[in-house]
């Protein structure tokens, strides 16, 4: 347990593809998608006993703090922190930073996306243990790269350079590039050479190697965050000085911002399972699926039907006969039928109903 | 307005096929499925005019009676008939015949079903004046034939012989025979041939001749049939009286305990539109469809979808995303969903349902 080592949680997505039981009020990282508790509150518990919960920031929407606090009771209030309007994830890291600094200038910390799932917990905090230790080694920007197992394109890729150090087994790599989302081509040789690892979003650092990083390569944003730091340090309440001044911070990627610039970034590899759980098609890489392939959660039958996946609420029985290859979602004020290849589209629906004023209650 | 005919209305099928909007307490003719009122409300209606209120029975199931009365509000309560159990058409057309004989032994009646679609009353109710008049002109048992419009394998038919009597402007023909639902190429055949009708289970007698042919053709079923008209003469209840004998009475059709035996039956051309309302797809024939061919009823969005039938209920939305072809139909606890080409195995659902003890209190 070390309480100079802080996890800042980025919990602000919106999760449209899992609308219907997605909703603006309810992302789908407050949402137990997989297992049995919300995301969010499975990526906390994942990482208390590597820090005190005092020492677990989660970063999410303002009108989402109250939720976030119900969903994890075991975090002091004041670590809830709601931003006004999202700035994307560089304005993000840099209040992160920013609010490491206040309550230990010397400490380090990872930023962990909210709504993965990892089952392997124990090698997930073992790797996470090295990355700290290699953050805390240098002034070196560390991330978790994850093996790529297929040529997706849908993530970025960190491209791997010579070893830098062994901790334990455990070798860390310098980082040669960061490469946005490549199209299949590209994607199939990535893989191929061996590599590549898929960019998670997971970052550990020092606070001193960030803030000087984020003000050496977005010297506005961190002017900007500078600001903030000092409104704080003079004891004014953190909600009103973001209310204030969050807007006015750039919006840019973290990995535009940074981590495609700066030459100090190491990669380790991520050994343990995975799964950013991105659409409804994840739900059967973690549920049983029965001899037809069809998984199902809640109150479903499916008759004479093949690989759907069903997703019930409450005693409501969902049923189908002759369906193949859809997903159906059942909540209480609405269903979603679609079949299983459009599962990425389901946002394309969810901009229908921003259109119309008789159904934009259900975004 | 005749007081010496009467109109008894068949309402005791389950209609499985409109799962899970029909139930077993709720089925298929006390539904709107199409239209704004319950079918067998429509049906009702459609008479009221060519006989009194007080001439218009309903033979429905025992349980069904209650809410036949209040979907039926005109009708004088000692009007709606339940039988305890369901012992088919040729026992339920003796029973209408003795409750008919006991109010005017020298009365005429029609039998219809209670879940047909005819918008084109007035024509419907000329075929039906012009049947009465054929009834009641001899003994003969006339039923009213609808256009054969296309080889349908779900319905019987009825092959007309020479015209026997020509009654306005409209023929009548004596019936050579009766069939049964034909293979396709038959029905192509009898179609082709311009002799066949559907058989619609409309007939039309006088009371008298119909007791005649059931004593004649099934005597055992007439005997019974006496005994309960016995014991209602010696002013017994009629709940009392179907409760101890109505059980006891053979199963069988009418189409084969009667219609294809009597030599006396003629028939009348149907030249009014007519709809069974069989299964779902049937909506597609009464409501209006958008640009894509999607029928929807309730609160639906189809987007990049065709050729649907959506079915919503209350405020609840149902959206379809890339899905074409389907029936999707919602209720407050049970959703159904399906290819139209496997609405006729809806009850095959139904059925997977009653085996389950968690599920069939949904039937």
């Amino acid at each position: 347990m070390r309480d100079d080592r802080y996890i800042v949680i980025m919990a602000g997505g919106r999760g449209e593809r899992f609308w219907p039981q997605s909703r603006r009020n309810r992302p789908k990282q407050l949402l137990p998608i997989v297992g049995e508790e919300p995301l969010l509150a499975q990526t906390v518990r994942r990482v208390l006993g590597m820090v005190p919960a005092a020492n677990v920031l989660v970063l999410t929407n303002a009108d989402l703090v109250a939720e976030v606090a119900r969903i994890c009771p075991g975090l002091p209030a004041d670590n809830i922190v709601g931003e006004p309007v999202g700035r994307d994830t560089a304005a993000a890291v840099g209040l992160a930073t920013v609010l490491v600094r206040l309550r230990n200038p010397a400490a380090s910390y990872a930023v962990l996306p909210s709504d993965h799932v990892i089952h392997d917990e124990a090698s997930f905090r073992l790797v996470l243990e090295r990355a700290f230790e290699a953050a805390e080694s240098g002034d070196e920007l560390v991330t978790i790269g994850i093996e790529a197992a297929f040529p997706a394109t849908g993530y970025g890729y960190i491209q791997r350079g010579e070893e830098s150090m062994r901790l334990g087994e455990m070798p860390v790599y310098r980082v040669r590039r960061f490469v946005e989302k490549p199209a299949l081509e590209l994607a199939r040789s990535y893989v191929q050479s061996g590599e590549y690892y898929w960019n998670a979003g997971m970052f550990i650092w020092s606070a001193a190697s960030v803030a000087a990083a984020l003000s050496a390569y977005v010297p506005d944003l961190w002017a900007g965050l500078a600001s903030i730091e000092q409104a704080l340090a003079a004891g004014r309440p953190l909600a009103e000085v973001l209310e204030e001044q969050y807007q006015g911070l750039r919006k840019i990627s973290i990995d535009y911002a940074l981590m495609e610039k700066a030459p100090n970034v190491l990669t380790l590899p991520g050994v343990f399972d995975w799964d950013d759980v991105g659409a409804w098609p994840a739900l059967l890489r973690h549920l049983p699926a029965d001899a037809k392939g069809n998984v199902t959660r809640g109150n479903a039958l499916v008759v004479d039907g093949a690989d759907n996946i069903v997703v019930g609420s409450g005693e409501h029985l969902v049923s189908l006969l002759g369906v193949s290859g859809c997903i159906v979602v059942h909540t209480e004020d609405a269903t979603m039928i679609c079949p299983r290849e459009r599962a990425q589209d389901i946002k394309l629906l969810v901009g229908e109903l921003a259109k119309d004023q008789r159904l934009c209650g259900l975004l």
